[in-house]
């Protein structure tokens, strides 16, 4: 792990068995079908991860889990945002000690912040912290941004080492790159899955995709022709994302329904419980069956 | 305790000596200043109690503190709101332990739901709920409302005995005014506390008025005027607190400056400290400055 | 017409034969029917009159007939919002050339302007505006809001006599309520119809509210009441405004189908046509199955 | 002119003496100075240009003398967006006799409509309309949206021959370019600058890009290094992009601040004159003073 971190890292779901029971088959099977398909990280407790919803023990046994069946194959990023500076500590402290990677961190997102207040916010947190952290930009969820000029100040300290961009705003995304071209050691990834191998293509070090726990080798193919500048391939791939997309995200007018999509595929395939945690219901059997039947029109999944 | 709750229910401050620490003669001193000016109950843990920002460790030391400062004097509400239900239902466990009178609950404020989800939502945590509560509406920080459908579904669990609405939208709260006609023991507070006049004299029950920290007298004599359909005195009233509501909110562009602005008025009168906690920054000796004269100006409150 | 502006003036619909074809006997009984209600002015071309879907040309005969029809028996207010000035200017002559009382004017509402912007619009409009305007606030249309202290700096102007409040915000109301004690001269009304008599009651002039089209004797009658401090009869008559509300708005998702559905009250009733200017469709003849099945539920409208 | 619509395209900005007077020497300035630069057409009467804020007679104005200059050297698109049907049907028709190549129409941007209207509002349009259109996405000014669906839907239509995306939204960009398979005769532009690269990476024809003003070169070699695919110079042309980009917006918070800067930097290097139209107010001389010392540090921009 002496490069900088880069590729496909999946945003996993928390398999449940119910609210406060983790489904560690499952998630054991999530983490290999994804290793599988060659993703160079993985990232739990994100948004995805309906990590907002879950007790704080439940949280504890997903990083705890989650570290033991890497086993160091690949980094494990944890999700340590919270809306109080001492529970997003206790997570991290709890993250350290089982051996992830990084922590990721969002705005606090209940009560509106400053700018000023959010760098002094990040600098508090970080002289207690004991792992390095990526900032993730979630602004739809969180209702804040970290601007560029915080993220220029934040860039001085070390313990940042990259940046989650979820916001979907390429302009954004393209003044962050700009920046981050003081911290070469950073990795800067994109959150929406069509828009990942245009920033790879544009100097961004690759994507926080959901779509990767269907389709990992889609993603991981379509990571390396943007690394490899294979605009024609890339053409290809991208037509097999969007119809992907189209099935996860099609008919999801909100996010707590593209968690639901992506579980619910999850199940038709076999690999975890499709339990939502509240307040999400959780799929329909009929929801299910759209599901199935949509998948296996898609060739490149196996269903 | 026998009738319906109504009347003048501050959204207590969280005095705070450090960022986990209860500044607890500070709380004895707030609770005494707003049952002095004849407040008929006190709302812990809202948005102005940056309950969001605080430990769950901290939230219970101020459920308990504030219960036993109140000694049944007046209802105490607490603020119960929390993205995983598992925690809600462990602080409304905790505040019917200690006595509170009933939970207050906004929609969980990290992932977006669907109304249909919201039901479900509240029946799976009434059916575990040691407390009554009302519905609290702050589209503004959760990003989401309850829509009146869903107020009116929900109407037919006896464990809601209220709403407060903090979504400052007047029409909003005409159509659950003419919803809760179901609901004659129910209790409609409104937040913002320039629309409490109004609201008390179109049918509403009172307010939860921040300004209440400063000025309670002048609330509880407009809530009076209200209720007595005493027109002429509202206009008094309704200007001194115009007055009020320009030196609190005049020069705060955001949730967080509002409840800072509250924090160091009470610490110019000598009530607490104004620390905030993270990810608030603590008001400056100048804004201090700024704050006492501009108090002193106001002839209706005791510098 | 020596005292100042008040009362309730509705917001007229703009009866149409077609896209570009006025339906002049269908505007007659429209005006007809709201004075004979005892309605105290009308405004022609506003929002609900879909004067921005109308070519110039209709609106000089909307402007010119509705003057001639209304023969100085109440005050005609011209919407004479556009986004551009050398065009409201032009639509301004031509009302002052009619008789209108007042021109009422909403920011610009394509380009984004700061509030500095705004003022030296207003200013270089009035250098040659040839009749009285009311300033109209409706953010959810222009994305713009008359800022307070934009309106205390144009306050200073004397050709400027009221205020016009379709943003719903009552917190913004009374800030601007407080503010106009500057001007005692100024007429301030509101837009949102269940905001009327609260708002008459903490010190507005009345409504321009579209339900007045459908249910003019009530809308006179809640003013009355407001104006009287009738708190109880108020109570009665909220409650059959929220009836008539929830008919005519009941099931409209946005602005557009708002006022589709007064016309289609109208038609209903045998006043005019409903047919809507393009962006708009016309109702179906469902819809105006469904409306006047819902009218006559309502007692107070004679169907 | 026999291929498809591509390449740069500016969105002029309209040069004006006073506020009805056009300054034609600058016009004509303008467009030799983007046509010198190498761009393959130009777009007059945009957003950009202030389309909204000018009168009908200055419109036809500018539509006139710019197909005059222009003389078929490259195509001429025509903002014909307006709120009204009847006066987009006037402006096209001007522009059609004028020997405009397209028109470009957003959605009507006052009233709110549904998707269903404005797909009958179109076809309304297209049957009376002389001229192919481009449809223009910029919900940001009118609050409107080309939902997918109706983009599809709308496809069906010859006489629409491209769409000008200016949403910023690449997600929705990539849902566009898939379902324009089956236009494979569509042009699809965006606007954002800094997103022109890569999107005609993934398949876009170009840019419409107000940019090109200042360094039409520099625009023009960038949308060549992508239809090449070379994403090396695409990286050192993106660079001084985005620095051209701090200078033209880094100070701009809203859409009217944009297109003031713009011909703030036209005015400093001698083409033409930067009276914005109300309600935008032109630069001050500090804020020439200011972009003349920014410019001049763009090494690839001639002041």
């Amino acid at each position: 792990m002496n490069e900088i971190l880069h590729g496909i890292i999946p945003p996993l779901v928390t398999p449940l068995k119910d609210r406060n029971t983790l489904d560690e088959v499952g998630l054991e099977r999530v983490i290999e079908r994804v290793l599988g398909g060659g993703v160079q990280g993985v990232f739990v407790l994100g948004s995805t991860g309906e990590a907002s919803s879950l007790s704080y023990e439940l949280r504890r046994q997903v990083i705890n889990l989650s570290c033991e069946i890497v086993q160091d194959r690949v980094p494990v990023l944890v999700g340590i945002a919270d809306t109080s500076l001492e529970e997003t500590l206790a997570l991290a402290r709890y993250a350290s000690k089982c051996g992830a990677y990084a922590g990721v961190l969002t705005t606090p997102y209940y009560v509106h912040a400053a700018q000023d207040e959010l760098i002094a916010y990040i600098e508090e947190l970080l002289s207690e912290l004991p792992l390095p952290i990526l900032l993730y930009n979630m602004p739809k969820l969180t209702k804040l941004s970290w601007e560029i000029e915080t993220v220029e100040r934040l860039m001085q300290h070390q313990q940042i080492i990259g940046f989650k961009d979820s916001s979907g705003d390429m302009s954004y995304t393209h003044r962050l790159l700009y920046a981050a071209r003081a911290r070469p050691d950073w990795s800067i990834f994109v959150g929406p899955e069509s828009l990942m191998a245009e920033a790879v293509l544009m100097g961004a070090h690759g994507g926080v995709n959901g779509g990767a726990h269907i389709a990992p080798e889609l993603l991981v193919s379509l990571y390396n022709a943007a690394t490899q500048h294979d605009v024609k391939r890339i053409h290809v791939l991208q037509g097999q994302l969007l119809q992907l997309g189209e099935v996860l995200y099609g008919n999801a007018g909100y996010s707590g329904a593209i968690f639901r999509n992506l579980k619910c595929a999850l199940a038709v395939l076999g690999v975890c419980s499709d339990f939502m945690a509240p307040p999400l219901r959780s799929p329909t059997e009929h929801e299910r069956n759209q599901m199935r039947v949509a998948l296996e029109k898609l060739e490149f999944v196996k269903v």
